[in-house]
């Protein structure tokens, strides 16, 4: 994928940080509620941009890893979370509809047929990639066509959501075993071994950990250089849209909030393709998996909830939302210090 | 002031515990979410709670030990911001307005005559108990009968706000020079040094950082044992007030979201008066103040925001009520898991 990103507007961020120091407050004071006004209106050109519209997207897709066990849950489970997510019962339902906004669920590439409801909570799209990926210890996970394939489905799905009015775009997953896909990325992109970015997922024991470790040691000797053409050597189809997606909504100016571990190793294959999109990401939460911080750091990024969450499907992100909209309300409603 | 302070319900703690592992997720994946669930459970007696009335008090007074110059700032812009907050002007009016609290602010002891607008938007608290405190360095900053009058007019405006319909509170203060009084409280509870515990405040340069270290350090000494009767040796009336409305609403089993350094210091002078304050208290934000992370520590207090805020005001407390509600929503509107 070959998309251009646009610089910030500097001129805007120069007008919000002069407009920060005339506020009725020490200078600085508001601590990062500052730095993401001044952040935001880089992305949008807008000093008074709110995230109104707001939508998440939750991209689905099997790892073929899963082969080898690397979880405590059974793949069908990817499916039948999907299923959930437009029943309208799972985490990310409850939290978008707290925070006002909108669901929209992709198949990227389920291994399984779904079984879709009538009656959904969330908009639904088909864009299975495959039946999920092959096991990346043995092969590539894809080949560069379903690679590119992934990065222009998440990019599609974020221009139609773009299309239907978007102020900000929030990112989630679901995929059983993809922790340990985002840990391999994690590794492989910034150079820490697998038993630095390799943590317990959904809750595996010492066991299945050393397992995990010892499997992305060994695909990342198999793939080596393994931080070129990432996306293709460990996968996975949600992380490869997410990446798209990402890189869209850059080219469009629109702020995207970074959920856990896996959209965070995402982040790290848009940042390969176009190393400018990390202006237009933001940290939400620092999940519980140690490889999360790892690929913050090296994307620059510095999350702001802490609250030891590790579901993904967009949970952390989603709670962010009201600290943007903080972020830009004080700077646009506060009065200005005016002492006599 | 003596306050009975019920237990924390186990019962409903237990239903919670108990829900939370039937619920469409892995185990503890909602991490602080999962555990704030069963906390405001324990609070509140109820599984079905909900941060729907929200309150912020914030408590103003001045501070005897600024005849030292340690703030940037001068004294008159405690009575400045005050006004300031009934003109609606301020961070926390507009942080209150986007959540959906009310507020009210407290005149427990500004040095000034205020000039009060008819058209306030706040409800305004007359309850100013002196021109501010003594000079600390010199002398106790209150006497025995101030520091129950602070105590009584927390208790007293809460008392109010819970008659008024109240579900959570959110307690912030304005004090210019109340950065020192906090350090001051936080070295002499916890027994760490004033350098430990004293930071910049509104933006202090170094040689006034070492002068606020060495004024707290000889008021440790004259005041010692200082870990003892530490609101009527160090003040201030805002401090004592905000301790006053944490120990009336545990009475009342209301939740309390503390703020940034000064609410943190009264917290700690709530739990001096007693010890199962904390049951109800709920961290917020992690400040920039080095005293703030000790003073969380000692309470037994993990924050959930990163924000690099040092305003006070209750603007970082305020930022917490959408977790409080993302924590209850999962818990009640999740669906549970069926597995085949």
């Amino acid at each position: 994928m070959n998309i251009h990103i646009p610089a910030l507007d500097f001129d805007a961020m120069e007008r919000v940080r002069t407009r920060q120091d005339t506020l009725l407050k020490p200078k600085g004071a508001l601590g990062r509620l500052e730095s993401l006004s001044i952040q935001l209106a880089g992305m949008t050109g807008k000093t008074d941009w709110l995230p109104v519209r707001r939508a998440v997207i939750v991209f689905a897709a099997d790892h073929g890893v899963m082969a080898h066990q690397v979880s405590t849950v059974p793949q069908a489970i990817t499916a039948y979370m999907v299923e959930q997510f437009l029943f309208g019962k799972a985490a990310i339902n409850v939290l978008a509809r707290q925070m006002n906004a909108r669901l929209t669920v992709v198949d990227a590439g389920v291994n399984a047929a779904l079984n879709l409801s009538s009656t959904n909570h969330a908009r639904f799209v088909a864009g299975k990639i495959a039946d999920g990926t092959a096991d990346f210890t043995q092969s590539p996970a894809m080949t560069q066509a379903q690679a590119e394939q992934a990065l222009q489905l998440g990019a599609q799905v974020a221009a139609e959501e773009i299309a239907n009015g978007l102020d900000v775009l929030v990112l989630g997953e679901m995929g059983i075993g993809n922790t340990t896909a985002a840990s391999a990325i994690i590794a492989a992109v910034t150079g820490r071994s697998a038993a630095e970015t390799t943590g317990r997922g959904t809750g595996v024991d010492d066991a299945t950990l050393n397992h995990k470790i010892r499997l992305i040691e060994a695909a990342l000797h198999v793939h080596a250089p393994a931080n070129e053409n990432t996306l293709v050597k460990l996968g996975g189809f949600e992380i490869g849209a997410m990446a798209g997606a990402m890189l869209y909504a850059a080219n469009q100016r629109i702020p995207v909030l970074v959920d856990g571990l896996i959209c965070t190793a995402a982040a790290l294959i848009a940042q390969q393709i176009n190393p400018d999109v990390t202006h237009y990401l933001i940290a939400s939460h620092c999940g519980a998996e140690p490889g999360h911080q790892i690929a913050l750091a090296h994307l620059g990024l510095i999350p702001m909830l802490s609250l030891e969450m590790r579901l993904g499907e967009g949970t952390g992100a989603v709670l962010a939302l009201p600290i943007l909209e903080a972020a830009m309300r004080t700077l646009n409603e506060m009065g200005t210090l005016h002492i006599g």
